[in-house]
Order: structure tokens, then C-alpha cells, then sequence
């Protein structure tokens, strides 16, 4: 027997409505490229958006092909976000700090009909429009008389003068909620990037899961700053979950140092801001210099890479704003964990409390996730085990756009699909996750996992070593043995025995390197990680000792 | 083009198990009808629902048919929440508040199957048990040796003999998300009851729209306490809520007064309750007396009625409690609204901010409101204009359970739509709306609309007045004039003229009653409301003066 509610697709349409109807005079507040500070609010990015359908409209793209973006955070990019997505043409967001080739691949990939883009990024534009025939139309987000003359951007639209001249009134079309809304490519650290497609659905459910107390905690009381790029996994969610809760949303456009994000913070009364650790770094760097304080802000959601206990303390106490550890990815629309503490955690110690916030946290409703080892047993929740993380849930992938890398789920025995996160954690009693290495990383001996994060952290504790990478070596009877790679701090002596008796004590016989390998220099990718694969390939004469 | 999303449905029993996975330490303390505080948790609600759903399957009971609950808030009542709906059942909450008859009548229109009450409403059950015989299954909530001997009731059940004999291991079914998963009938002061038939879907999307922080705002770090029955519209849905985000909840039993109440509020160190103004009154009054304070309350939820601004002022400045004004309806889930106040509202004073409170709030996203006049156009929202308030969203009927009333909806011009609340309403610039009459009081004159709510008011602040009902006479020409009926507090003098005199200069000329009844008492309800309809019927041969 079906219950007899109202039959109401879950759209991205519905939240700029109810954004424009509930919240119209809430501000959206963007700092331009031009360097301005722009005043926009959620009746105009509504009534704006809609111009923007009737813009695609005119341009003949069908429902389901890609319209992509390549531009920071802004008003302009929030109207595409529901003009687009909307319209039910798939939205999808580019990475302007990709190379003009992986670029160029991407929106070949993607079939993109048309690339809206800040003029910022013009030679960027520049660089690929020759290899992209599939586009169509470039759009160039600026005013008409910004437009330049000789871009040698054949066709190119500017935006004002496409989406201005349209009429306001539109009514949105009632798609199936399964639709496509919305895609991002993985960084791809390995093979060709892929993509999450996303759809209206997964949106909204993401939307209510990561606007909930526990996680994002969105209200119309905010005033959120999104330093997280709108091209990273639509910045977290957060331009859909503000519009479900009518917050006020300030953008800081391509200005994310320390001093211009300070500023913003301030100047808009912001309450909330998220971002990687690195934005944070430079902003506390900027308030500490300065001596300033932070005068309304609240908290401050930090993902992307595990965020440094001396960032959590700094933040917490020195400027009472709470780190709200936040752990996703571009296949779960990103969001799957928070680390808020639970009732019982409140009496804990400040000391103990800062365990806990290390932790990535504990799921979202929306999400479970379960550790499992090689046979794909689940381990138990200790805090202690640890296995391959998974995860399930409407907000996270089943399969890669275009089927690309085949079936990635793990399937139990109850016939669910899980997707493998590619991270070895733990997860303690109370549920809070903790990453432990990545699973590509992380050393088996013996039936046994050594975490290559753990033997990495105990040789950066030596006071000789400037960088240190563990990686697995093939052994015949352990089938891995893990060594370190070592640089050293210049002018440092230190011998390879020097190193593996400073193990002695801090870590489990077996899990101490079979060797040291000392380099000048370790492989570090764009965003600094280091580059284990290509650091493994530089070592494939290596030999064990005594092999 | 679909999104690539994972395919997973919004089921009930996905709420169990997630708090059993992350919150299964998490405490549910219940006051019992026995007396004594039972003290369960998250896991143990979860294993013990697999064992009801066990003994609901051994019971042959078919997936949709109806399991009926009369029970006041506990842990039982709680596992049968997710053990009844979670086997694709349909949980039918029946109000032991009704008289025997009409709760035989319901029993019947809904066809339960069995029905499990505590054993507190055995003389109930007892009265209605011969006039329900489609009922398979009479179940006692009791431990085995407090089930009546001579209970009159054959073949009754105890409910611990009954499912803890069963297997805790169960794998909840996969349910199409629309199913029927629970029911409600209205109060229906009008005709028999009808059943709003809820969905697993349905009440989902109103599990995360309740927990939002500018709806009921729920997370794991609270203790909430429902003093609002689970018979009455599942105690707003906070069940459910509160197992998506894993707090703890402490259920009062029978026990309502208000120092009950207060010392479960204390030991619990409960930070969140949800209650009807009566119950809160009855809580003050406790508190005032014995000059005490809450320690740990943070916020009560207010709803059912209009909450008296005495009260939020006493809650919010006395004793520093934020007072959560929220209305909504049997037929909405029951949540539409929620006063909460937006960024730039919070720098208002004091008596701007209560002006504010004393609404019934703004609508949660998932529902959208309007208010329209008698021809369905959409009215202003500028806080003046009043007409009927419509809504509409994923967790509003569209029908009632087996059609009972024809299609209730009303349609838009593009063809949506609207469930008509029977409320005449204000919406504010900022969204937030306020009930003004409801719709079958109202009193329509010359195309116009008077509240009798507004008339009545007036009346009863002159000294001479105990109580006033104000209601529409037939007027061949106006349509309708209000009079206003009046009974007088013993030894007062008043005349017809003296209170017509006392409206000149509060409210406009033509919304002034053209007269005044006065009679012994005015019929009310068993919760306290006044009867219009029984006194309409009463006045039957009243004649406007001058007709």
C-alpha cells in the first residue's frame, strides 16, 4: 500500500524558489575579479537565474548536455549553478589550476556545449578553445564593455549582455529527481580523471544532510563564507544548502590570502567559513601578525587534508572558533563525515576533547561506512583496527560517468554495493572515523597492515629529517616490507642505523622499516602531496637488505 | 540523462540502524507507566525492534495492513515505531483521549490488525474490544507476569512474552520508498475523522527538515524530551529526527504535571522539550513556585495552539530559554513552520524580537505557503493582507486514507497542487507567518474579511467580559456581519451598548459586531476550544437587528 502524500520531485529548481520567496532580501555578497565588492541577494540571484534559462533556452542546448564553468566564487556562478542545473542541463564545474591539456581533455570528455568563464582565465581560454571543437559557445562572465576586442575567441558571448536582455518570468520544468544536475572529475592521481554525476536527488538530500546541526549546522542566522572553490565539488554543497536555509553568502572571488579573507570575515560579519587547511594557515597568519581577532565568526568547517592539531588549538582557543573537521570526497557530492562531539564528549577534558577533533569525524545521516580487511570482513569499531573504509549512501556514486573504470562497488553478501573510498581508517566506539593512510599506501606484511602515515610521522619527529615518504617493498615471504625514503635537513648527519633505532619503542618490532634510502629530493605533486608511485618507480632497481 | 548516483531508497528502518551503527550507547530513558525510569539505548531500541519485527511476521500480519499503538511515550511504543513501519507495516497511533466510541469507529475505518496498548488503557481497551472485531490481536505493553489474569480480553498478549522470545537478528525489507509507513486521524471537528497516510519518503525528508538548525535544530549533542504524545502526529516526527541524528531522548510516560516533568528535565539533563502551551504552563507554574531554574534546557518547542507571549517572555528572559514557536498539522507531518529568527533580525530589541516570536514562524524548506483570497489569488506578503494559507511539499497529503473528503487539494494556474490548511493567515516581508483565524470563522462582510479572533480579543479586555466568541450572521446584503456572544464575569454589569462603545476607536467601523448575545456559557470542546459550530446551531433563530 503507497502513502498518499504529495508526489514532489526533489529539484534544484525548488531551492532558488524557496531561497527567492522565504529569504529574497538576503545578501549575496561577491568580491569581483574586477576587485570590487558586489551586493546581490537571493530574490536577485533567483530572478537571475532564470534569465540564465532563457538564455540556454535561446542557445538550443538539450536537457542532459553540459554547460561548465571555470570561475571562482561568485554571484555570476551561483546564478549558473541554478540557471543550469535548473533547466536540467548538467552543470558542470572545470579546475582552472589543471594543466591547458588535462583541461582541454576534460571538456572533451565531457562533451561540453558551452564554457562560461572569468576573464581572469581567458589565457587559459585561450590554450584550449583550438582543442575543444565540441564547444560551442564561450561565455565570458563580465559586464558588456569588459569584453575584449580581439580575444581571438571565436563567437565569444559576454555574459551581461546574453542573460540581461532575457525576460525574468520562467517557469522551471518538473524533471524526473533522478536527473543528471551536475558533475565533477576527480583529481585522478591515477589513469585519466573521472567523473561523479551528480543528480538533483543526491543534491538535495546532500543538501538537508550537510546544512544538519551535526554537520554544517546552516541557518538563516549565518553569514557563510565559502573559501572552498565552487569548481571543487560545488564547494562542499554549500551553495545549496544556503539556499535551502536562506543563510547570507559572502564569495571572496580569486582573493583567498590571509589579508583579503580577514577582511571579508569582518566587513560581512561572516559566522561560518570553510576551507583547506592551507587557506586557514594563511589566515591565522595574517591575524596573528596583526594581532586581530576574529569578531563574529563562529566556526569554521576545515577538509580536503587532515587538519593539524596546532590549527584546531589556535583556532579553538586562542580565537574561540570552533574546528568543525570535515572528511569527503568528490564521489559522496563530497560530504560524509563531521567531527561534532556527541552529548557524552561534552565533559571531557580540553586535552581529550582535541583527540576526538582530530578524528574526521563521525557520518551524516545519509551515509554509512564500515572498515573491512582483505577478504572484505568488517572490523570492528575500536579505534584500534583498521581496513579499507567504504561507503554507501544517495549522495555517493555508483558508477563514473560514461561507465569509465567499470563497477567501482563492493557488493556484501546482502547484495549492497559499497564504494571503496581508497582510505585505510579506523573508527572508534562512538563512531567518530579517523584516516589512517590511503589504501594504495599502506604496507601488508605478513596478513598484517602497517600505516606508512604512522613510520612517516616518528622519522619527521627526528630532528635530522626534513621529509620522509614509507613505502612498501615486494618480499617474497612477507609479501611487503616497509622502508623509509628520507631527506635531510642541510647540513644534518645521520646514519641509517641512527634512524631505525629512534623506532625502537615507538612502534610495534614489526612495523619498523627494513631499511632507510636517503634522497636529495622527494616527488611532490601540484597541490604538495607527495608522489609515492612516481617515488616507487625511481626505486624500481632497489633491493632489500638481505634479499 | 540520469545521474550515476547510488539507487538507495528513504526507508524508516535506515533510521534505526544508523543510530544503532553510530549512537548505539546513546541513552533513551523512559518514565514508565509502572513508575519506576527504565533506561535504554539507541542499540537496544534497534534489537529490539528486529524482535517485533520477528513477532509481527510470526503474527501473519500482511505488509500495508495496520498495527495500531495506544500508548503513552516510552521505549515500547518507540520499538514499535521502527519494528512496525520498518517491516513495511503501517503504524496507526490511536488517541486514548477519545471517547470509546470514537475510537472504535476509527480502529474499524482503519482496520487494524492488532492492537498494542499500555496496560493503563485497559479499561479502554476494554470498552471497544467487542465493537472491533477485525482486530486479530489484542497486545498488552508489560513484562509477562503483570498481564491481567481475567482481562476480558481473549487471547491477549503480553508484549515482552510476545517478541522477547524472538531471534534480534533481522534484515529489514527493501521497501518502495512511497509505501505507507504510519497514520494519523485528525481531530475532525467537522464529519468523522480522516487519515493522513504518511510514507517512508514522506517522513524522511521531514526527519531532516525537522533536525535543520532553523527548524527543531537536533544533533547528538542533545537530550530531548517530548512531552508531546507519540499518539499525536508522532510527537512532531522527533522520533524519527532524533534517531537520524543519534541524541538522546527521555520520554515522560503519563507523567505530565509540572514536576514530573521538572525532575526528568534536571536528571536527564534534557537541553531540548517539545510540549503544547498547557503542559508548559503547568511546568512554570512548578518552577515559580518553588523558585527554581532550569539548569540544562536550552529551547522547548511550542505548538498545537499559539503560544501567549506571557509565556515566551517568562521562558526567554526569566529563565533563559529560548521558546521554538512552530505550527503545523496532522496532515503536514505534522512541521511547516518554525520561529526561529533570521541574521538581521537579531540585532532588533527585546520587544521588536518578542513582536517577531509571537508568529508562528517560517516555513521549512520542503514546504512552500501562500495565502490567497476567495477567488485563489495569491495574496501579498506585507503582513497585513490575510487570506486562506495554503502549502504544499513532499511531506503534505495529497489525499486522505481511502479517499474519505474527495481531493482535498486546490489547483494553481500551472497545475500544482495546494493542501488547504482551514487557517487564514498574515506572511511578513521576511516569510514569517501568522495564523489570524481559521477559515470557517472568519466572518466575510461586503468582500471583506474580519477576523473573530480579532473581535474576540478586544471583548476580552474589558474587565466585565469572561468570555467571548465572535461569529458570522447571515446578511442579505453584506453576506455576513459578526455579533459577538459574551458571557459576563459573575456580578459584572455590562450592556449590549457599553461593549459596542468599548470597540470605537480598536478596530475599524465596519468590522465592529452589530451585536451583542449575551448567554449563561459558550459550548467547548474536550480540549478546551470553543465550539462555534454548536453555538451557530444554538443561535439558529437569532435575527441581526434592523432585518
Amino acid at each position: 500500500m503507497l502513502g498518499q502524500m504529495q508526489s514532489q520531485a526533489l529539484l534544484i529548481s525548488s531551492l532558488i524558489t524557496h531561497a527567492e520567496r522565504h529569504h529574497g532580501d538576503t545578501e549575496i555578497v561577491s568580491r569581483r575579479v574586477e576587485g570590487d565588492i558586489h551586493r546581490s541577494s537571493w530574490g536577485e540571484i533567483a530572478r537571475r537565474s532564470r534569465q540564465v534559462a532563457h538564455a540556454l533556452d535561446g542557445l538550443h542546448i538539450p536537457q542532459g548536455d553540459r554547460v561548465a564553468t571555470l570561475a571562482w566564487n561568485g554571484y555570476r556562478h551561483l546564478e549558473l549553478y541554478f540557471g543550469v542545473s535548473g533547466t536540467g542541463r548538467v552543470l558542470h564545474t572545470l579546475n582552472p589550476r589543471l594543466h591547458p591539456d588535462q583541461l582541454a581533455w576534460i571538456i572533451n570528455h565531457a562533451d561540453d556545449r558551452a564554457v562560461c568563464f572569468d576573464l581572469s582565465f581567458l589565457p587559459l581560454v585561450q590554450a584550449v578553445q583550438a582543442l575543444c571543437p565540441g564547444v560551442q559557445h564561450w561565455i565570458a562572465l563580465c559586464d558588456a564593455d569588459r569584453l575584449p576586442a580581439d580575444s581571438g575567441i571565436p563567437g565569444l558571448l559576454g555574459y551581461e549582455a546574453w542573460m540581461g536582455q532575457q525576460r525574468s518570468a520562467y517557469v522551471w520544468p518538473e524533471l524526473d529527481e533522478n536527473s543528471a544536475s551536475s558533475m565533477c572529475y576527480t583529481s585522478g592521481t591515477t589513469g585519466n580523471p573521472k567523473a561523479a554525476l551528480y543528480s538533483h536527488r543526491s543534491t538535495l538530500l546532500h543538501a538537508y544532510g550537510a546544512a544538519l546541526p551535526d554537520a554544517l549546522g546552516c541557518s538563516a542566522r549565518d553569514s557563510i563564507l565559502p573559501v572552498v572553490p565552487m569548481f571543487h565539488v560545488n564547494a562542499w554543497g554549500l551553495p545549496y544548502s544556503a539556499a535551502a536555509v536562506g543563510c547570507k553568502l559572502v564569495f571572496p572571488g580569486p582573493a583567498m590570502d590571509g589579508k583579503s579573507v580577514y577582511e571579508l570575515l569582518e566587513s560581512e560579519k561572516v559566522t561560518m567559513a570553510a576551507g583547506v587547511p592551507t587557506v586557514w594557515q594563511m589566515l591565522l597568519g595574517h591575524v596573528q601578525a596583526g594581532g586581530l581577532k576574529f569578531s563574529t565568526m563562529k566556526r569554521t568547517v576545515i577538509g580536503g587534508s587532515a587538519c593539524p592539531p596546532a590549527m584546531i588549538n589556535a583556532f579553538n582557543q586562542t580565537y574561540g572558533v570552533e574546528v568543525l573537521h570535515a572528511w569527503g570526497m568528490t564521489e559522496m557530492s563530497p560530504l560524509g563525515t563531521v567531527n561534532t562531539l556527541k552529548n557524552a564528549q561534552l565533559g571531557l577534558s580540553a586535552d581529550e576533547q582535541l583527540n576526538v577533533r582530530l578524528k574526521q569525524g563521525r557520518a551524516v545521516f545519509g551515509v554509512d561506512m564500515k572498515i573491512v580487511d582483505d577478504a572484505g570482513h568488517e572490523l570492528p569499531w575500536d579505534g584500534k583496527a583498521y581496513g579499507d573504509l567504504l561507503v554507501r549512501g544517495p549522495w555517493i556514486i555508483g558508477s563514473y560517468f560514461k561507465g569509465e573504470g567499470g563497477d567501482p562497488l563492493r557488493y556484501d553478501a546482502s547484495g549492497k554495493g559499497w564504494f571503496p573510498t581508497g582510505d585505510v581508517a579506523t573508527i572508534d566506539a562512538d563512531g567518530f572515523m579517523q584516516i589512517t593512510d590511503r589504501s594504495k599506501d599502506v604496507i601488508k606484511s605478513g596478513g598484517e597492515w602497517i600505516s606508512s602515515i604512522d613510520v612517516e610521522n616518528i622519522a619527521m619527529a627526528h630532528p635530522a629529517v626534513a621529509m620522509a615518504a614509507c613505502i612498501g617493498m615486494k618480499h617474497p615471504k612477507w609479501d611487503e616490507r616497509p622502508i623509509v625514503v628520507v631527506v635531510k635537513k642541510p647540513g644534518a648527519e645521520m646514519s641509517r642505523f641512527d634512524l631505525l633505532n629512534f623506532y625502537e619503542g615507538k612502534i610495534a618490532k614489526w612495523q619498523i622499516p627494513d631499511d632507510v634510502v636517503f634522497v636529495d629530493a622527494i616527488p611532490l605533486g601540484a597541490t604538495g602531496k607527495m608522489q609515492k608511485m612516481t617515488l616507487r618507480q625511481q626505486l624500481k632497481d632497489y633491493v632489500l637488505p638481505g634479499l
